[in-house]
Formats: structure tokens, C-alpha cells, sequence
């Protein structure tokens, strides 16, 4: 590449590391990207720091020594996870989306790629300090909001099935029981979509008893994998025993009235944990 | 936001941009955001013009007048979508991927978001100049490159599925006869997933003879819908006959060779698609 001016390298570098969230970049390679003096790009980075920060983009983390490099983490402040989360609770207000027997329609959010990414930064935001090598759903809701959340965090996408595809490969099944509807059902996921000791980030549009989330943990336990957290994007509230009780929530439905179509939605615990990664 | 100095400005308006790609962005909007003349606004804008396209990142297309502003519009350069083509054969050649049958796993390609990401930038910017609305494809392989596409659209996607669910409501189904196994499927889609008259761009991850992507199109056909093209990651070599000729391939199956554990891969027509519209 040829030799930019520092403005040229701003734009290209934000770019760059925009792209690259979770990677550990190394000073030489910018510094050969731009045919610069690496004491040219340590100030740039300095900007790019600055304003990562300044503007609620993400961290940028300096990892000194002869290895060292910065490295993109996605963050995103308490005020703007907050306007995210309360626009996304009065979206799911809207009585057009009632279904007969109580269901919410709620492809178009789930079918709208922008709003995903700002869902899937706000996890990655909560995760960025732990260890995860994998994102897991359940098709096929689940699909969109785990490739966010796989987007911001640069790691791959298992996806369990509930019917067996003969483009799969070997597949390895479970029984689990549905907690509200207490029927048994299968679920799958390809032997070779996970490797074996990998930490899993579970992720799923909506929970009611918890009963598809406890069955993606014993899944796991089949790849001796290690559940990192659980992250759902709408929880129901009535329900008498959860299953699963340590989980990420978006947003938490508070109450649906069929008669009246009216939806009460309320911000989940997702609010609470972005504070809580900030302080830390 | 408080006064910021050029190198910061260069910084947020990049990320900004790049979060809304094909939105146009009055210059009055940076103006504020910024607390700058527009005449400085305008001059950033020049320097990220100069490297979006240097780079290959987009175009920023200045619209002039009153109602002006900038619009980000992802592309490609053909050096970039030859090496992102080629290295995608190069993995699908792997021998590991066969299964009985003669079918090839791709759940890891599939499952890898930056990758898909990248596959994504290559339709958004072979329709770059086409009026779109949506994003359509079918449950549930296609899901990860639609959501890839209609990000860089910034477009929504539209799921159709072969199973009925409580949870979409009021759903439109056809009948449709797979091209290569003769037998008649029925795919559906939600009713208000899409709106009557839209445009749209169809996505799939492997097309044989067809039947699925045509099944699509009379779906579509339901929604008084426009077709305005369609795109699939990998499409088979040997077909007798095409249900659909129309299409823009990112790679072609050449050969599978079950007993020798033998694959051959070749670049599908994007390619081309690419260098046309570069030249245009």
C-alpha cells in the first residue's frame, strides 16, 4: 500500500479494526500496511483509542511487548444500551402483534439485520471479558440474533436442529422435555459443528420455562463443552418453576392480555450487566 | 457531542457509515453532531471518500442540494472478491466435507459470520444499484449469508419456511416440486413478513436444478412481489435440466468424486457480476 497521510490512516484503521473486533493486531502489520514508522502508528491509535472510548465504539486494548498489538473489544455505554432496550420494549408493545392463544409475532424484529447488531453488540458488550469460542442457537429463530452475537465476537455459529439433514454428517441427538408444554422432544447438533472442550455462548429469541435452554446445556454436555452464559432476547414472565436461572435477558414480557391487546413489556437484566461491565 | 478535532471527526464518521450503509446522511446531521461548519464536514467527507474508494470499502456518493448528503454504498474490488472466491473453493475442496451420498458438509462455512460477512459484501455490492426492499430465503441453511446480504443492504429478511408455526400467524403457502428429487414440498412464509410490491433479492446457500429457488419466486408471486435477483453460495455442475437460468453464483461445483475422495471447485458467475459493475 502506498504511503497515507495520518487523516487517510484514521479512516482506514477504523475500518480495519471495525472488522477485526477480538483480534490482536500487531503494530508492525500496521505499520507495514501503511509504509509508517510505528511510533506514527502508536499516536493514530492513540486517536482511534480516544475516540473508541469517547464515543461509546468499544475499548481498544494495548497489549505491550515484542508480541503486543491493540486489540478491538466491543463495548457499548449504559445510556445507549439503555435507548436500545426501551425502544426495543416498546416495539413489543404493539397489540398488532398478538397471535390466537397468546403468541407474539416477532419476525420482523428478529428479520431486521440492523437492530440485530445492536442487540448483539449489547451481548458482546456483557461476554467481552469472558473466554467464548463458539455461539449456540436453536434454529430457527434463534439464527439471527447468534450470528450478531458471533459477528461482534469473531467466532463461529452452531446451529441445533430439531430434525436430523442428511447434509449434517454424524449428528449427536438428545431427548428433552419442553417446560411449558411438558412434551418430549429431539434435538441435534453436527458432531463436527462444535469441537470438544469449547466455550459456548447460548443464545435464543425467546424463553418461557427454560426447557430448550437446559436442553442445549445437556447437548453441550455430550461435546464436554463449557456453557459461558445464556443470553435471550425476550423472557416470559409467568411461569412457575424455571429450569434455567442464570441468564442474560433483553427484554422481559410482563404481561399479555388477549382480551384487552395489551402487551406490557419490560427491560430485562441485560441493563444491569452492561452497568456492571462498565464499572468493572 | 462536544467540538472535536478533524482526526476525531474522521474516526466516529467512519464507524457512522459504515453502521448505515445505503442511508443517505445530511450534512447538516454531522454538522451537529459535530458542532463543525458544514464547510469542515465537507472536507472529512472528502478525505473518507478518497479512502472508502482507494481502499474498497464503498463509494460515498455525495447527493447535492437542500436535501442532500452522503451515502455509503458497500463494494468490492475485483482483486478482493477473486481472493474471497478462491479461498472459499479452496475450502470447499477440503475431502473431509463429503458424506454419503456425495453431499458436502458446509456447516462450518456456514457458521463462520466474518466469512459470511464477506460473502454478504460481494451481493450488496453486485446489486448495489438495484432498488431493493428485501432479503428472502429458506430455512434454515440460507439464513446466515441473507442476514449477511441484507445487512449491507440494510434491508430486512424474510424467512420462508417448510413447517407451519404458531408463532408467524397468518401464513401463505405454495406447492413446489424439488427439481432433482421430483417429490412436491410446500414452503410458506408469513403474511406480513413482506410487504405487497416489494422488491426483492432471493439467497440461498446451494442450488441443484432449481425447484426451491422457483418455488420461491411463486411464492413471491403471491405477495405481488418483484424479483429482482438471486443469489446462492454453491450451485451443482451436474443438472440436466435448470428450473432457473437467472442467477449469480459465488461458486460452482465442478466435480465430486465419492470414491476417490476427489472435489473440484470453481468460481460461480459473481465474479464477472463484480467486474461489470465495477466498470459501469
Amino acid at each position: 500500500m502506498k504511503k497515507m497521510k495520518r487523516s487517510g490512516r484514521l479512516v482506514d484503521m477504523t475500518h480495519f479494526l471495525l472488522q477485526h473486533p477480538h483480534q490482536l493486531i500487531s503494530l508492525s502489520y500496521f505499520a507495514d500496511r501503511y509504509t509508517s514508522a510505528k511510533s506514527s502508528i502508536s499516536e493514530d491509535l492513540g486517536i482511534v483509542k480516544e475516540m473508541f472510548e469517547s464515543q461509546s465504539i468499544g475499548s481498544l486494548l494495548t497489549i505491550p511487548g515484542a508480541n503486543g498489538g491493540v486489540k478491538y473489544v466491543p463495548t457499548v455505554a449504559p445510556e445507549e444500551g439503555e435507548e436500545i432496550i426501551y425502544n426495543l420494549c416498546r416495539k413489543l408493545e404493539d397489540p398488532e402483534r398478538l397471535l390466537p392463544g397468546g403468541y407474539l409475532y416477532m419476525m420482523d424484529i428478529l428479520g431486521y439485520p440492523r437492530l440485530m447488531n445492536e442487540i448483539g453488540r449489547l451481548y458482546a458488550a456483557v461476554f467481552a471479558d469472558q473466554k467464548i469460542d463458539a455461539v449456540m442457537t436453536v434454529a430457527t429463530k434463534g439464527i439471527p440474533l447468534a450470528y450478531a452475537v458471533g459477528s461482534y465476537l469473531d467466532v463461529p455459529v452452531s446451529i441445533v436442529r430439531r430434525d436430523h439433514r442428511v447434509t449434517e454428517g454424524s449428528m449427536v441427538s438428545i431427548n428433552y422435555v419442553s417446560g411449558s408444554s411438558k412434551r418430549i422432544q429431539t434435538m441435534s447438533l453436527a458432531r463436527r459443528s462444535l469441537p470438544e472442550g469449547a466455550n459456548v455462548l447460548i443464545v435464543d429469541d425467546f424463553m418461557k420455562a427454560g426447557g430448550t435452554a437446559l436442553g442445549m446445556m445437556d447437548l453441550l454436555k455430550e461435546f464436554r463443552a463449557n456453557v459461558v452464559g445464556i443470553g435471550v432476547l425476550v423472557e416470559a414472565e409467568d411461569v412457575e418453576e424455571r429450569l434455567v436461572t442464570d441468564y442474560v435477558s433483553i427484554t422481559r414480557l410482563a404481561q399479555v392480555n388477549e382480551k384487552q391487546k395489551e402487551i406490557k413489556v419490560v427491560p430485562g437484566n441485560c441493563l444491569d450487566k452492561i452497568k456492571e461491565v462498565v464499572k468493572a
